[in-house]
């Protein structure tokens, strides 16, 4: 929303340079940090100095492999969609924030014009793009070039380093709203990776009652008893089968897989209570899912989907987060400089006792304490 | 609604006999016309002396296999739950029906105490019974004793043997909610059944602008036609695929598959647009289905399932008929008197070519026109 | 959405003159038809010639009163917003309509960045526009420019000139939607002008078994009963007061006030069953409204009000139309060409037997029959 | 739910008396403390031994003016309606909780049967009852009998004293969820009375990310700080007018006015931001309220309400407290024997810096802390 006091913007301490260092991906493993152009802010638009990228998912996979489902690298581009960041510059027109302000990037931008973007669904949208999907460059670098719409300050008190984990949240708190999730829900959430691990501390903001997690690593379960589930279960104790009965129907209320698989996603399917929800959460590791649909019909089961986020989902993140109900930093097990950007993406991929590994470009990550927004501010 | 006059109960022209003619099932394929003592009505019941009954897909499941999903015929059990006919006789306290009201029997009988049936679930009670489900008796006989709550009137102008198919009718006005068709949707039915027949003139009295219409049978998809599809399509020319992607938005809004085949519920699925609502409303053929859930959660697609009806559906459906919006009479197929129902069940179960076959107990099929309400009244 | 295949554009009859004849508001009672500039369309906007222009209240009330609700007229702006007409020129990028398609035109702009817009609520955009809402000009000229994504193309068989009742259809489609009608339910309809006609019409569409209409007016009740109500009433026969109590249950489902009258509303809410929706169409009457709210707190009753139209509401409304669900032709009452625009306003205002009154640039209203999108295409 | 192992009865102490002592109202400011018959459960009946009963609003009403709203005191009637205790015996088929139980008792008991029962509306159940409703009879006794359907299971660590404030809290989960509060939402609470201040802490435990407060009492602004506002505003600062624009839309997102006040409400009403959602949960002191309705259009606010608690309030509100997510021992100010209930009214009516006033039936207040339900058990 614009602020009712007129901005006063903070002259940046330095000039802005031609060029900038950047993690560019050029095949599978193919991870380059070279030098490119520093854009220019156009109308609306500013320029974001990055503090912090996390790496996800989706980056492992054009990493890897050099596509993500149906989305394939064609010509070199440079990753990375969870960041957060200073404000350096802005475009013209572009009033909303006052130079200096810390913010967290909200990635992927849509036309805002067509059926998907008028109904409230602007991550639909046909036309938008997504920093880090192939060609759209991504936030491995030292600035990037924002739309002023898609940033959003970070609060006092929350380090502009963990602004990088407000994407990630910003899923958690989609899914969360997708699943209905209400004050005295019983709530199940099988995976407890970063996403997973959000899912469970949003679930309990909105009121759950219990949160019962599953996984398969004992280290992930020991993280989510730390932030709050009610009972850790693993995986391999939790398999599939119709274990609530129409003759017993004290199941859970929700289910939502952050695992991605369909083992999982059936186990929680199969504990709801007649009536209750399971959400697809996790990317299924493949295209087709077999599911218990005959037993779901006659509990009136419903199953939904969440991708990525929509309208709200990042303030509600950003005043989740800045309430201390969600608690960032303890996802972050290991920080690179952006010259470190290969073994970074290397250390998600191969070592499987990561939760979240942050990309810092300009610093090394030796430095110190993250930056706090009170920091950055002054 | 409780009647704001007093109601003036109609002397019944002749005695209740002793007993009365029942089809009974003993087993596969086993069923049996024979007499059973004639119930009288305890408190807050009323007998309901039985114009017709509709065969479904359970009848048969039950006749052809002594089972239906979960539920196994383990003793003697009189078949039907799809019926109508006229008040009767009434029990203490049953004072919401004047006597030779013409009635819609609302088959499944919930406790009205537990947590589903107070969240207005009342079709997934634990506690719960249903008409001609194991070892529960059905309608099939000449008189079926009700509680009050679940014998619903007919207005005048719909035959009381129309009012048989007001549980099926019921069946597709709670899948249509279930989808949250709303005015100007566009939908697609899969299957072309009685119940997908049903679903689509419902979903066109709740607003679509365009229903299309898939199933195996050309003659089904002629009736569809008939009945307002705006297109019909052979299912063979309807290959499931992700069809409407991203880049092209325009789906449907809304799938519901009527056939229960899982090929037909993923040609559905792939065809909705991104935010689109998939029902499973026939039961499904097999204990798993696959689904392409990798596609769906990028399109961020709801599949959700209709079991029943619950609160308000049987009223609805009764005023979709009266007001004419439903046609329901062009949906059956062939009318057997009770004596013959063995011979019904066999015609329902092989003849591909029926839609809806009727038993009508207490008078010979030749016998002429349908009562109407009004005649039933007089 | 994107026509699959290329558009042909049609080469314009006629070159574009400079000037134009537009009704231009200078104060009360002083409307102005004059000379104006014709405009060129820029980048993603279509240049429209107008077929008709509808007049409504907030029209009347700039007219008489120069102002509407907390919006002055304080420059000499074009007055009009309910029109519709054929695409003339495109500009830079527009290229999702072919010259001489038939459209409506949603007037009001949003800004598609915003917080509301993204979140699907664009009518309430801070930001945006809304023809001949001063200053921002209107449509009662011969061309008028729209951005492409707001002309809504109308299907053959609906007359072009119908199309300018499109936009108080989708008021009529908005309405409904956030009054959540549904198969079955029993609506109330208070006022009977050209909106309230519309919601009846939507309505029953909608799947309401039945819809009661009230109004002062006679001839508007005869309009009514014309076009489906299921009962009509006297204003002054339905006072308000709590009809409806807790010990009997059988009031409305839905009351949609479309009156703007103070008793209309209050009929409405109190004939309410518990639970029930009462929706706010018309512009209250005055600043203030006293409302039985003690009564309401009981019943549980909400009370939701409905302002223009949002997502989706302008195609639904086309696809009601051109199914004939919906009947607009009736509501025309008087038609006039652009240089007796004031007469037309002056009509509409002092003529209480007016439903709609249309003003019809570029002919007479002698030379005959509506246009039809067919005719416009050819 | 039904427990899966059998209940094992625990044998009673002592012997159930014939008589008990309870509180009668006999007229306006008549209350006499007296002799009355112990019920005896009948079936599907539990007797329950009070063990607090807190004072409410309505019991005030009966207690001052022999009314409350419509209902009219015409005969001697036991008060009380907020109520905890302890499972003391149970009739035939009432198997659902063992003797020993600590329990809160939901004191609205439906039909189970009617439309709005079967719909999830049974708090609108026209043939309910209510404790201390009169004529039923209320729980400001020894012991009272309870359908065993409605008496809630306390958890270890809630005391068995403070579950009788489970049904205020109940009240205030129903508001919430009427308000549909999501996570990141802005909330204005307007009273900070008992139901005020449990608002608040279920809007905060609905994942809230600011709820201020306002009332006229600095003493109940403190509490409500305590108890997690994040800003409390003295009600005269807080004057009602069209403060939040369209120009300037960063308003609430939800208020809930506790107050009953007319002022109070339009305050919340008119800091909205558009589409937000306003609801009565206090009674409103007056039968008609005056609402600035034009305004609330032009920013399609919708004004709800909230009767009392539906399904599945009250074990949403036993799971929060038994969370220590809402915090209710801080809500009672007096504690008072049943014997001395007279007093007990006397204070709740003219103390106005009491909260929640308490009648503990069968000990007196000097006899220490309150009973936990541990102790209860053992």
């Amino acid at each position: 929303m614009p602020s009712a006091e007129p901005v006063r913007p903070v002259r940046p301490a330095v000039a802005t340079p031609a060029h900038q260092r950047a993690a560019v991906l050029h095949g599978p493993r193919d991870l380059r940090v070279s030098d490119r152009p520093v854009p220019v802010p156009g109308p609306g638009q500013v320029l974001v100095r990055v503090a912090a990228v996390g790496l996800c998912g989706s980056d492992l996979h054009y990493y890897a492999d050099g596509r993500n489902g149906p989305n394939v690298l064609r010509q070199p581009t440079v990753l990375g969609h969870e960041a957060s960041g200073v404000v350096l510059a802005t475009g013209p027109g572009a009033d909303r924030h006052a130079l200096g302000t810390p913010v967290a990037v909200e990635p992927a931008h849509p036309c805002g014009r067509c059926a998907a973007c008028r109904s409230g669904r602007y991550h639909q949208c046909p036309r938008g793009t997504c920093f880090g999907s192939p060609p759209t460059d991504g936030a491995l670098s030292e600035r990037v070039l924002v739309p002023e719409d898609f940033v959003h300050p970070l609060p006092e008190g929350l380090a502009v380093r963990e602004g990088a984990l407000v994407e990630p949240l910003a899923v958690a708190v989609h899914a969360v709203r997708r699943a209905g999730v209400t004050v005295g829900d019983r709530v199940l959430v099988t995976g407890a990776g970063p996403i997973g691990l959000l899912v469970l501390q949003v679930a309990l903001a909105a009121g759950a009652a219990a949160v019962e997690v599953s996984d398969v690593s004992a280290a992930r379960l020991r993280c989510a008893a730390g932030l709050g589930a009610s009972a850790v279960h693993d995986a391999a104790e939790l398999p599939p089968g119709p274990a609530a009965t129409l003759a017993d129907p004290a199941g859970f209320d929700v289910a939502l897989d952050c695992s991605g698989n369909a083992t999982a996603l059936a186990a929680g399917l199969t504990r709801l209570r007649p009536g209750g929800t399971a959400v697809v959460v996790g990317n299924p590791t493949s295209d087709t899912t077999a599911l218990p649909l005959a037993w779901a019909q006659r509990q009136e089961i419903t199953l939904t989907t969440a991708f990525r986020y929509s309208a709200g989902d990042f303030p509600a993140a950003v005043a989740l987060a800045a309430s201390g109900r969600v608690r960032l930093a303890e996802l972050v097990t290991a920080t690179f400089p952006l010259e470190q950007a290969p073994q970074a993406l290397e250390t998600a991929l191969t070592d499987r006792d990561q939760l979240k590994v942050l990309v810092v470009p300009g610093r090394s990550p030796a430095a110190g304490a993250a930056t706090t927004a009170k920091e950055a501010r002054s």
